[in-house]
């Protein structure tokens, strides 16, 4: 068996496994209770190796909450793009972001423990607060087409609903609970249908 | 007008007083973040003043938690106590939650944050646990009493109509927002007969 030049010696590092180890600290630790001397530490390479990929801890946070934005934005795209009833769109919307939690655990967990003491942490509030808004608006729009409960707030629901979505950080875990889609699956018929069968 | 003893001079804390501007600290800047410097520098009286009222910042956390906790307990304990079917009694459960949570915001807001890191922390998860474990019994019977719909998974129904109730820490805000018993009807009608009319 050959031996590829990466494999020898201490393990190199690219920009996408440093930022994977970053995020799993920031998430144990908190993001202000972990230095890049931390980092440094837990990847065992030196500072100067981390700041060759990346030029402060705030860019790292800024990657992290960014691929977690992304995702959740390109399906918010998708949906708007979509014809059809307002609630089909907000079920597309309510699914779709259900696969991005799944997929990108660790990054959306971080973004929703964001506080807002940082440019790049005030810069992920005010885009969460943009998609909050978008889900908001498709309820509202559901709502004007009757096909949401009249006595439902639509501002409450769309709370409740990504309530719900977002506890999923919480307590899934991929490789123990059910596959994504199924997941997205229950949210979809726990928010729209209800529990009682 | 004649000042009473009690208002002359610097405020005095009792207990309860002492404990509300704790739990806001913490809550704040996590509990991990808050010394008791901090707080007796909040509070503008002495270390010595708080430590008359309370032996640690454990036990302030401890009373904290226990606040949310036997809250919750105690709306459990009425639900175990009724009959009927058991999604009935499921939907008195997540009413009472609902009540329990906005009548003590920030203490359960503390509780939900709680990782483990101390005995009081651990024996608080340990309680939540406890907790958890009788809303996912409730949801199994309602199941076995063919109230549930038959393609929801108990455990992930539960942890969803939890992780809606829970979401209520990050956005409820009891001044601005609509009272607590119209909020408990808008998480039971989502929950239960689902966002669709």
């Amino acid at each position: 068996m050959t031996t590829s030049p990466a494999r020898r010696g201490r393990p190199g590092y690219d920009l996408e496994s440093l930022l994977q180890v970053a995020v799993k600290l920031f998430n144990e630790r908190g993001y202000d209770g972990t230095s890049m001397e931390d980092l440094s530490r837990k990847l065992g390479i030196t500072k100067s190796a981390i700041y060759h990929h990346v030029p402060s801890k705030e860019e790292l946070l800024r990657l992290a909450v960014d691929r977690a934005l992304d995702g959740l934005f390109a399906v918010a795209d998708e949906t708007a793009a979509l014809e059809g009833p307002a609630i089909e769109r907000l079920e597309h919307l309510v699914r779709g972001s259900v696969l991005v939690l799944a997929d990108r655990l660790p990054f959306v967990t971080l973004l929703l423990r964001v506080r807002g003491n940082t440019k790049v942490e005030r810069a992920a509030l005010a885009r969460r607060r943009e998609f909050d808004h978008l889900v908001t608006d498709l309820v509202k729009q559901a709502c004007a087409e009757g096909d949401v409960r009249p006595s439902l707030d639509p501002a409450v629901a769309a709370r409740l609903l990504f309530g719900a979505v977002n506890s999923l950080i919480e307590w899934y875990r991929p490789r123990r609970d059910s596959p994504p889609t199924d997941l997205a699956d229950a949210v979809c018929t726990m928010a729209f249908e209800g529990l009682r069968g």
